[in-house]
């Protein structure tokens, strides 16, 4: 009783944590479409600024709302009766959304720039964020490669998953501080006067909130994957013997962001088997797949 | 035989990292200097710009290197045989040298201002940046009363020790990007015709060069700090009857960044006891301290 008490706690201290981040998230993209409306010029795809516009508003909700919640996906406690293949498809599915999503932001600067005769690639934020995104397509198509082709070996998948998760987890921190980067410019080169960025107008206000927010949601991104007592339970023992070079768990239980192997395993399967009864009410271990 | 030369691996792997990391914020440093000295107008304490200079070069200096100096230092394995309370004097002192250069390379920016009729805190820089500050002031004033004061318990301590851990790298990972906004701030009100920042002269390269290596260090140091097995092992037994609710290892073994509680130390014990033994010759579990 003690131990289902400790969990409902935990269930409603993650609970409170996702709907923060999703209300965040949500206020991030409102925020950056009140810029593009009430302060800027809207959007339409002429290669004019308004094309450029959407460029933070992609960003804001692919590169960084929808990202975090792909970071996010496995720990959503309904989701653990889910088999996990299809949790690593919609992982996937949301990383590519995003990944797209960014990619079309992109060229509506590049676009943007052409066609108004702006020199493209010349400041810290387009080195920084093009780099971010070769990185990003790159890991999802090792990801893609490693975890959801059934070609790896479990000792392949095992060595690569904490490398996975950091660098995963690095990409996403580095897209916040491009995008804190694009605010900034943004904000410089279209407050020149009447009014400055230095005089406090309302709209230096709301896009500096809409910077803060962004942190915030990745700071809470970061606290609910990083903690190991939220992560998916580990898959059941069934299919260990099929499996070369797995732990009993299976070659990559989830992986906090930056565990470095297996060396949390003992204690969460202690920790998570309460909770894994508690969902597991529809499958079998038959149906679940380590691939 | 092998688990040695597997050690042995592991701790080239590692020097070759903090070689890399220490290179590459020494470079920051020399980069700043050039920028400041070669670029602009270089270095004084007059309220003129060469007062704001100190901003840059005292933030990478100490907001950065230092700071990522401190936060890895319990992973030197040749500080492994030195009492737990001298390292945390260590980190701590490297933490109080970084606040107050960042604290000090905040007046410069105030001053200038001021001396030159330019608003403050009107941007997003500022906004992030000063939160930074005062959440590291806080973060250090906290550490010292419960990490290094000898009246808290173990147990607080226990529950402290992620929070603190998780703080200290979001602060430091925001420290970064915060810097990030500021060369993109500086280099566009600073390179606004002949050459603009837009035409790639050289000052931008070198500017733009020192926020990627900024990024390469951030990303080394949590590399570092975030790996399980190159965490501080964990201290002698001796003391773990006098305190109160602690593990055997003493209620605050070393934590990697994420982890969570102490889900992670069985495995850790086991991997470190070489290293441990290879590295303790000169002391006994009696001079080592848990406080």
């Amino acid at each position: 009783a003690v131990h289902g008490a400790r969990k409902m706690e935990d269930y409603g201290r993650f609970l409170a944590l996702l709907v923060s981040a999703l209300l965040i998230g949500f206020v991030s993209v409102i925020f950056s479409l009140v810029w593009v409306f009430h302060y800027r010029e809207g959007l339409s795809w002429d290669g004019s600024v308004r094309e450029f516009n959407w460029h933070p508003v992609l960003i804001i909700t692919g590169f960084v709302f929808i990202q975090g919640i792909a970071i996010i996906v496995y720990r959503l406690p309904w989701t653990w009766k889910c088999s996990k293949v299809l949790m690593k498809f919609i992982h996937a599915g949301l990383n590519t959304i995003a990944m797209i999503l960014a990619i079309v932001s992109m060229v509506a600067v590049f676009d943007y720039h052409n066609a108004s005769n702006i020199p493209n690639m010349y400041s810290l934020h387009s080195w920084i964020g093009l780099t971010a995104v070769i990185f990003y397509s790159l890991q999802l198509f090792l990801g893609f490669a490693v975890f959801l082709l059934p070609f790896a070996p479990a000792s392949l998948r095992t060595a690569v998953m904490p490398i996975h998760v950091y660098s995963g987890f690095t990409i996403f921190a580095t897209v916040i501080a491009t995008a804190l980067m694009g605010i900034t410019e943004k904000l410089i080169f279209s407050l020149r006067s009447n009014p400055a960025y230095s005089e406090y107008p309302p709209e230096a206000t709301l896009v500096n909130s809409l910077g803060v927010l962004l942190v915030i949601f990745g700071i809470l991104i970061w606290w609910m994957a990083s903690r190991p007592y939220w992560k998916r339970p580990p898959e059941e023992n069934a299919k260990a013997p099929l499996t070369t070079g797995g732990t009993p768990e299976g070659p990559e239980a989830e992986s906090t962001m930056t565990d470095g192997g297996n060396a949390e395993k003992s204690d969460l399967r202690i920790s998570s088997e309460a909770a894994r009864k508690q969902n597991l009410k529809l499958d079998e271990a038959g149906q679940r797949s380590t691939m």
